[in-house]
């Protein structure tokens, strides 16, 4: 192990600081594309569609990009604060992804459009049923009590990489939406540089950094939350013997 | 190691077939849109577009991919083969990427459209970008016999790590045009459930798959190439004296 359970490594907080930076842009640059082009948020009439870009960014990119980091950013703190952070943070990330889903279905419903008839309903409500079975099961082996040690870390691996893998479809879902809403709006007059379409770009191009940002944050090995002292003894004494809580880095 | 040299894990082998059948799909079905839907391809006229789709695809979707799995799949080959093929299965997709790139530029020019205002256009002109800048960096590292055996292990991890994040951009660029593409010809017919919109749905749920499936596979720490032997010895023996190929696995 190269860094000991006291030691952060040097670059890990200035990735972290970038990837919240990135992330808050991201949402005050929907919001701002949202006020601007799209006439605000309400929860009446066609602004009621706006209700779900603004939830599915805050929900389903920035707070569940931050509850994947949350093992790099609490190093210290116990495994277990610092898992119920994990799963708080990705509740929190739920309900405001479900009320986004809710304002575009009601939308729909009153204006008498197709639900899921697009690329973008396609990936997304994919998506959205992925992270909520990965949430359930998240819950039964890693928080409820029940799930042996051997069950956990055979499940473990599973759990980061489609983790991971979610976290980055949301991303490109969410481009799928911006396209369409773009394109429905501006057609043609796309393709003459108007500024909502410039304006849109960059949120796109932004959104890909943020996911880019917490997935090298995610990948780099020794930025990995480094075992508890105590949990390394119980790892090394009780291995084969207990099935409490899991001892390896997360 | 929980893998020798001369050991497959049981499960590589299914994991690279279905890959492998994804990604020919992906083609097929790429293939299939653009012969049922558009009117097929040629190099004049509107046909000229469809080169690009399919080129983008067969380039950076399916070769791209498959160059990443070359050292999961050649695990007993020497080290030198092994990266040879990678390079070479780089260069095949960026020749056929570029004809892609060729064929809309010259199509915009003929019909007078505006290039790269759009975020499949500036997402996919970045991937393109730092796709050639990866080959380059990856071929002065690793193929060019000038680097040191230092610089190489520093940079192995940030060249697989971006490695990686441009093949899943150059997934999410395509979902991006398939979009536009279904956009701009069904317009508000796209919510009627229209075969072509199904069709292409279809293709990017397929799209996302081979992405998803390639990372997969990449990610399983056991999956990766084990040292060879003899890399192994050199390793061990000339670690510091040596400044020839690199001994560990990729």
């Amino acid at each position: 192990m190269e860094h000991g359970a006291s030691s952060v490594p040097a670059a890990l907080p200035y990735y972290v600081a970038f990837s919240q930076l990135l992330g808050l842009t991201v949402v005050a640059v929907t919001g701002a594309w949202l006020g601007l082009y799209r006439g605000g948020i309400a929860w009446e009439g066609s602004l009621q569609f706006n209700v779900h870009p603004l939830c599915m960014v805050i929900g389903m990119i920035f707070l569940q990009g931050d509850a994947l980091l949350v093992y790099r950013v609490f190093r210290k703190e116990a495994k277990r604060t610092t898992k119920i952070l994990h799963g708080l943070l990705h509740v929190a990330a739920l309900i405001i992804a479900l009320v986004g889903l809710v304002a575009v279905f009601d939308y729909h419903k009153k204006k008498g459009y197709a639900d899921l008839y697009s690329l973008h309903g396609w990936c997304g409500i994919t998506v959205f049923i992925l992270y909520l079975v990965q949430w359930l099961m998240g819950f039964s082996f890693f928080l409820f009590p029940g799930a042996s040690f051997s069950l956990r870390s055979r499940y473990r691996p599973q759990h980061i990489f489609f983790g991971a893998a979610i976290f980055l479809l949301s991303v490109g879902t969410a481009l799928l939406g911006l396209k369409e809403a773009l394109l429905f709006k501006l057609g043609t007059k796309y393709s003459t540089f108007e500024p909502e379409g410039i304006l849109a770009n960059v949120l796109g191009l932004l959104l890909v950094c943020f996911g880019v940002v917490v997935l090298y944050i995610l990948a780099q090995a020794d930025w990995k939350r480094p075992s508890q002292a105590e949990e390394q003894a119980l790892s090394m004494d009780f291995k084969t013997l207990t099935e409490g809580d899991s001892p390896s880095p997360q």
